[in-house]
């Protein structure tokens, strides 16, 4: 990546891109780097600080680990997206540890935590930005938490999947989500959260025309455990 | 409260006080409302803007609550805190619900989530403040989270034990089984199981008159590694 595309980059990325005097750009520009990440590499293990993470291709997974090796996926990373739970020295208040890894072959430009937390010492907008980001990452894994941990949801929507097309022979489930938050007795907005949750983790497709397609039935059943 | 009480607490709770206008400070002192909490009350059920609270006297409990009336506390506030996730409008970025409880009798001091909110549009200080909390509590519940639907219960029982005899400097937990269910987020019969398991091995004695006594804290501790 040259000058220009790394500064379009962090362009597209910081709203506060604008108030940064040409020296912090540059301070930017100096101690970042471009890192290509092959599918499957485990990025941050929650030790160290790995600095920021913003994704200009491909996408990163973040992820809770239990003592067994269990994950949950927590939320996941599209280009444009800045990765901030990675960078411990900028958010100090952070304490808990979180997994990355790249989802699919990511081109990721890294810039040292140092250097974010000095410029937002000096720049409140980089700080809120940075807080923000967290916040909104907080609502994200606040609903995966109530919806899988607390509720089982994942595994009652799958119980749910699994009997309508063990019912009904194919595939393939051809209820609106407005049905299925009937039946399963929640609301809509629940039942279409989840069902995009599930395609995100490659189980199932979902369009309106086709329905519903169930594509690893295994790992449906994975989820009854 | 009168105006130089409300001061007082203003100053202890807010690092920004000091950077506020007289006008600023005066509107706070005039829109806040003091409130009395019952031991026991619900202050927000996850709906509307409760509004940023003030915590002067007492305790606060923030829990989840599962469909089936299961519940998991997330975090408690003492006398200094600010209790910012009942204050939807200042952090948009909140979508979550969670329960608030006065846990014993309290004295509180509401401000109106407006007010908060315009001032954080013009003093960065204040936002910085309201989200710092936000992350802060992020990583309190996380920790929860993990201890609570990721680690194994004799662990969790460990834990609550350790933390309540450190916390009142005795050997003994003078709760019921009812009562620590509730904290831990299980079942009375789960915990009552699993205390009369640590008895069997020696580790506590628990009776209906003497509470939980802790004889081995040795062995508890190692429940842990």
């Amino acid at each position: 990546m040259d000058e220009r595309e790394l500064t379009e980059l962090f362009k597209k990325t910081f709203p506060f891109w604008d108030k940064m005097n040409e020296d912090d750009r540059q301070t930017f520009i100096r101690t970042s780097h471009h890192v290509h990440f092959e599918k499957g590499t485990n990025i941050h293990d929650g030790n160290e600080c790995t600095g920021v993470i913003l994704i200009n291709s491909g996408s990163l997974r973040l992820y809770m680990l239990s003592e067994d090796g269990k994950e949950i996926t927590l939320y996941r990373l599209f280009p444009g997206d800045m990765c901030i739970l990675s960078a411990s020295c900028v958010l100090k208040t952070i304490t808990f540890d979180v997994f990355v890894d790249s989802e699919e072959n990511s081109e990721c430009v890294v810039i040292g935590g140092c250097a974010y937390e000095e410029l937002s010492r000096r720049l409140p907008e980089a700080k809120i930005f940075a807080l923000e980001t967290a916040v909104s990452r907080f609502s994200d894994v606040m609903w995966v938490i109530q919806q899988i941990l607390f509720m089982s949801l994942d595994k009652r929507l799958a119980i749910f999947l699994l009997d309508e097309v063990s019912k009904n022979g194919s595939d393939t489930v051809r209820l609106t989500h407005e049905q299925i938050a009937k039946y399963m007795g929640t609301a809509r907005e629940v039942v279409s959260r989840m069902l995009k949750y599930f395609a995100g983790e490659g189980i199932i497709t979902a369009s309106r025309s086709e329905g519903i397609k169930i594509l690893d039935k295994k790992r449906l059943r994975a989820l009854l455990s």
